[in-house]
């Protein structure tokens, strides 16, 4: 059987939100007992990921790295038109991805004890993101 | 209900081939109205990625950044049997994936407005491409 | 349908175990035509990949570049909390990722010729590593 349901995420500026709240109640509304949870974002400058829940240093330092990974306003990029962070934010997230999904058992998503799942946006300023959830079981 | 197929992409050079069409028409063929469509390719020195579909400067751009990811020809490499592109090739579909999934919804693929899905190959030169698509869905 | 099994791997130190064959005698199992096989690993220092099977010097490689991608011990981190290779992990974890999954038809993996499944262990020591495999078909 198959169980989808969207909602929205309105970031303030680059950064991550957790969403595993969110996303756990729409699998706690299927009353699946296992299957698997896919979650997706349908834009190019944000991500979806699976990174360390308890410290925030954690994602402070993954800011760190990304500004490595695509630079804000690179001399090489072509595309800017919206401004220095434009080409990094699509860079970001297609290194980071645009979905995940997540094991559901006993009727809840099987994620590991330290493990979260994060809107990641790229752009420096805040956008309103829609999230799909589908998931399939019985 | 599970509804599979495969198509060949014959890529040129390296570079982006937008796929979303013959995915979307996989996806009309299964007449599922919701479900998670899964695209895999059968290679590892190419890739499956989600990116932005309106400006082609932006799949430039994410040319010149994958040359620093994994530049060619690096002199640090021990797997250079099949030219300086090998094992950069290798690298860069490490680091953006081997499978896709998206959303069905109402029969038609949730893709976001400027979301297409394109198979990135990371050889130098052309190549046969297999790609999966399997529907599950309802 | 659904079927889901766990297991575990025991990582010795940093770098790559191939679950290739564990991941087959679970679909072997389900004696499903048809499907997507979906696996998780529960943790964000390690991760799961699809790459190449055969020359054991792209493992190598991969691991060199990771150290530039995400390197130990960056002077620039503010989590370092359980050593030098701490917040690298996270970092590698992300840009690697937490899922794979892989087409089932005829009853089997659909995987290329040259493609294998690893568990990427990005802590300096060994880890239990707690993988959990779902498979949907028919």
């Amino acid at each position: 059987m198959v169980h989808q349901e969207n909602f929205i995420v309105s970031t303030v500026r680059r950064g991550m939100t957790e969403v595993t709240d969110p996303v756990a109640a729409v699998v706690a509304r299927t009353g699946f007992a296992a299957g698997v949870v896919h979650v997706f974002v349908r834009h190019t400058s944000c991500s979806l990921l699976i990174t360390e829940n308890a410290d925030p240093t954690v994602r402070r330092d993954l800011e760190t790295l990304a500004q490595r990974w695509a630079p804000d306003g690179d001399s090489a990029y072509l595309h800017d038109t919206e401004g220095d962070d434009d080409m990094a934010a699509h860079a970001r997230a297609v290194l980071t991805g645009t979905s995940v999904s997540v094991p559901l058992a006993q009727g809840e998503l099987l994620l590991g004890t330290w493990q979260g799942i994060y809107l990641w946006e790229h752009r420096s300023h805040g956008h309103r993101r829609e999230i799909v959830v589908t998931v399939t079981g019985e």
